[in-house]
């Protein structure tokens, strides 16, 4: 039985970790750790675990990754930006190991990190940074098994990098001229007392935000450039316009992602037979990945706390462009689950374990 | 591994019963049936089960009760009023089991069940009326044991019933004076296209509806008037009003009672720890009902998706009067849930196979 | 032109008295004031205002009771419990008129007050208590026309009065048998930043709270006992449970009520046709309640962003009970609409100027 | 005073219509039709407009274009696509005006029409087609005041077309690169019964449709090919993407736009004070649109029920593009408040008359 720890266990990431480790068969939480409620009971901050959980390991704990590194196999951060590596060490990972959701490890290039997460100091130890594996399972599978410390994807991130990885690893769309427009239930917020997360201002209304400028940016850029790379490119991030919007909905991210095609060396553009072969490249024997027949789109309720992503696409002869949508939770794949994948993978377990549950709409 | 029919599989609950099966490790759903979507796919009329169903069964097929008989170990039916009794027969019975989610079964006295279901026929064996178990599971699990055909409660029956049972069976309130006010999801109206279920008719706003003549209102009295047997009562039916509400939500039901305390002999009136006492006798044991602790209140989200019920109560000293509230989720333990929880009775499985899924809101 | 103070403007109720005005003819809002958000534009915290408010009016203000008595004809105060009582003065009074959302002056005993508003100095004016009038247009309108200080009716109270009040005024009822049921949209909760008022905790949910404790209670049970004392009662205020619920919606108040009728001299009980008379008697040429024909039901809906209340009933022959129920817009004739009438009456304006809008949902 | 006649009274959009012209001081609706509800009162099939309707006025009637014709200074026809063209004629635009909600009159090339359009026969009079005059009132304010025959815009076309509009007439963007993003609140779905818009259905998520194929498309690329001309294009179409989303709100259309910006003669590219210098010469007096400062962007809550347009926009210098989006209310500016702005034009009327209502969320 591998042993648990969780941090930032009372955010939404945290509990839903938590959550999907309740029906693993093979590992059990033994350590919930919160700042903020330490001292109270878990299943009392969150009430739907009551009567689910341990009553020894039924307390929320003070923070300490010393403690938790002897007491855990594997420790899930969901921590702040900038936390995990403020105390993060060599000697912690010698000891057990970690899955981290919040930034800290994703981005490669530290003067990257520094631009779009300004205030936050990064004086830590390179090579950890060096060492991190970036825990997009369906890609980096091979790596992540032997990972000692991973970098969870973003939620946005998982679902945008997903849609888009095959057809540009096999160079089918022109990279320069993706947009990403991505819709995120409102539990991507997170669980802070914001009076613009409040029922009453994100009910019955639809809004972009960080325009231009939202953290995820950088992280897809990134990725598709190493798949760039695949198709002969330099292995240099990509520039995208990325724009997320908050919906009023609890659950869900639904990236619909438009790219011009790229005209082949007959000067004709690929078709949607080429498309659906390049997905199936990648992803037809992908458990969690379903890709969707023609003429279906993918629904975030179809997602909704289960692990897997939906991708649907179409091609547009009229304006030479491909048009897909990419569906999973925010909060499974782009967060919890995807982390217990993580964890799966590492520990040579059957990947799919604890994983395997119906969407609930 | 018990070979699973559903019947109605396209109606939110036979749906509901088929997505919690999926993760039961003793059972299998063989035969999906739908008149109105038969030959289609399953999974294409509920795309969230891609990639989870074997695709020898991954069709929809006409109801055909002799059929299944021969094919399934037991049957669930989620059909119209009406349906099960028009078509079920000894002989059916002397090859599955039926676990039935219509009001066929439910009431004993055909009469009270023509008065308030007016316009279908029950010209049926009487005797399978009689053989029939209340299927509600804390309550009736030692003749569900032996039963083979089982009228599984209704959605508001059962947390309606829950709430109350334990204060009518110890004679703490005065029956009469028992007010149900209860709120339930959407997914309680079903699945059928009808203008008043549109998400623009019922998104921002509460309605009662069948006031003073709401179907599970007979159900009730009469379940609770067996409870006042245990009090010395006669049995017979007690007398309450019941008025349902509709929520824009999904799923979840919380049914709010109030009651007059009943003077003991001393002429005192019974205290909160008398009252926590009752439900402790009933239900301390209970794997899916909590009792919750003083001053908490259940909140539908806290049960939905999974199994639980969850009841808070307060004495009111000034009116003299007992509030309780009780949530459940309407599609697990108001229906599909309890469905699973009564095969497991029957076929002498844990009672919580399959059920022992945390909430997620 | 009357000139409008609004003290509290960015809250929710604030807000909505700034909204009604924007399209009254005979009033204008000259001062905005606001402790938080001082120094502002009242069209950047609420964007909605933009392009609808006059530049030079354009700005939250420090609250200032004495200015406002200077500037405006009237002032709302939509105010924290106690604020007002604690500068409130009779010279303020000598100088405008106030009308407030506060619960400071709706109970006559201060000695209920301060048990049910713990924690909160009044050692103010008496007589100031003494002056207020309980601003329920529809029963205290001669009252009204001569005040110069309304203390405006809470949300629940308001819903919950009139869809009783005929009934007890007319001795239909047995007082001490009502039960009042009671479900509200989440902008009751007010717009402080609180965790338990996030999208992600009350969307998708119902919940009981301030089960018997509710501090809108001892309101209902004062103005119910003043109409008792039609019925020959003495004045003193009734006893009543009253439960409310939290409703994933934004707007709406729906009260359920339940009561015992009271046997007639011949041993007969009330039936449809005398409560209706009833209810006519009171209401029939109100322009703000709509008496549902029999059959029909409120649905919270249909009274969004109006001032009407709408109320349905029926005759329950078999418990010999009368269920009603009344539904209304918590922020407009639960507060900001009814403050606005209120205005209008003490004004002798046509008591429906700026009033007339249609429900939009 | 104007006598109006609103076919298609029972409709969302027509039902919008006579809500918003209960508060018009220079209209009144005299002819409420409805093919479904005919024989009933339209206070029956909507209950909010109870006590809000002359008596005399209140019944749905058998639609009969002659019949309104004479009864009614114009007619606003909220109607299934062909059914205004298969009845409309020369006469009865002699006697009455007509504002059309249907796309019969909104595509001037009859082919485009019948291509996006099948199934619907239109051998109807062409010099109809010729004559109607598109009623995008900011832009075609002096033709509709001519005007017999108005085709009102959708309202994805609305939003999407004032969007983008002063870009494309200044010639700033490459039309060729615009894509729309759109994302619509329910009410757009209409109000008959399908399964796909049962508050179950829709609720918690969210999805693309139409993708590639919505009927919107043609006409954004009619009116701004016309816009084109502005900088000097052939006035032809141009061609974009426009994908559609369905949002678990009732009201409310976001339309995300992202184009690349076109370079200057001296190589550089416009940056953000020449595009909003392009907005205020299109729209700096314009009563309905606003245009946000720099870093805010538009919430559908702040233009709902109200007539405003909200406009916000960057300039991505990382990427050379402009990302633009719009909000406003589809039912109001993008249908029924639309229709009457047009009416108000067309009759001489102040244009904001009845239509200046603070957006209530």
């Amino acid at each position: 039985m591998i042993k648990v720890g969780i941090l930032g266990a009372t955010g939404y990431a945290g509990a839903e970790i938590a959550r999907i480790l309740i029906s693993h068969p093979d590992a059990e939480t033994v350590f919930y750790g919160s700042r903020t409620y330490a001292g109270q009971r878990f299943s009392e901050v969150f009430p739907y675990f009551r009567g689910l959980i341990d009553e020894k390991y039924d307390v929320l704990r003070e923070p300490a990754l010393d403690v938790m590194a002897e007491e855990c196999d594997v420790i899930f951060t969901a921590t702040p930006q900038g936390y995990l590596s403020s105390c993060l060490s060599k000697e912690i990972l010698s000891k057990t190991k970690v899955i981290d959701l919040s930034a800290d490890y994703r981005l490669k290039d530290i003067e990257v990190y520094k631009k779009w997460y300004p205030g936050i100091d990064r004086d830590d130890d390179p090579s950890l940074l060096s060492e991190a594996v970036y825990g997009l399972c369906e890609i980096n599978r091979e790596e992540i098994k032997k990972a000692r410390l991973i970098a969870n994807p973003g939620c946005f991130t998982t679902c945008s990098i997903l849609t888009a990885y095959p057809l540009v690893a096999e160079g089918l769309i022109d990279e320069d001229t993706l947009i990403v427009d991505a819709k995120s239930g409102t539990s991507g917020a997170g669980r802070s007392a914001k009076v613009q997360n409040l029922f009453c201002e994100v009910n019955e209304s639809v809004k972009p935000y960080g325009v231009t400028t939202h953290r995820h940016t950088p992280e897809i850029e990134e990725q598709l450039g190493y798949a760039k790379r695949n198709a002969g490119g330099d292995g240099d991030p990509i520039l995208i316009n990325f724009t997320p919007h908050l919906i009023p909905m609890h659950r869900g991210i639904l990236a619909t992602e438009y790219a011009s095609l790229k005209a082949l060396p007959d000067g004709t553009y690929p078709d949607e037979t080429m498309i659906r072969a390049a997905y199936e490249k990648y992803y037809g024997t992908e458990r969690f990945i379903r890709l969707l027949p023609k003429g279906s789109w993918p629904e975030t309720r179809f997602t909704a706390r289960s692990e897997f992503t939906d991708i649907g696409f179409t091609v547009d002869e009229r304006t030479k462009r491909v048009v897909m949508a990419g569906a999973l939770d925010n909060l499974v794949k782009g967060a919890a689950g995807q982390a217990v994948q993580n964890m799966n993978i590492m520990f040579a377990l059957p990947e799919e374990e604890g994983l395997l549950q119906v969407a609930a709409f």
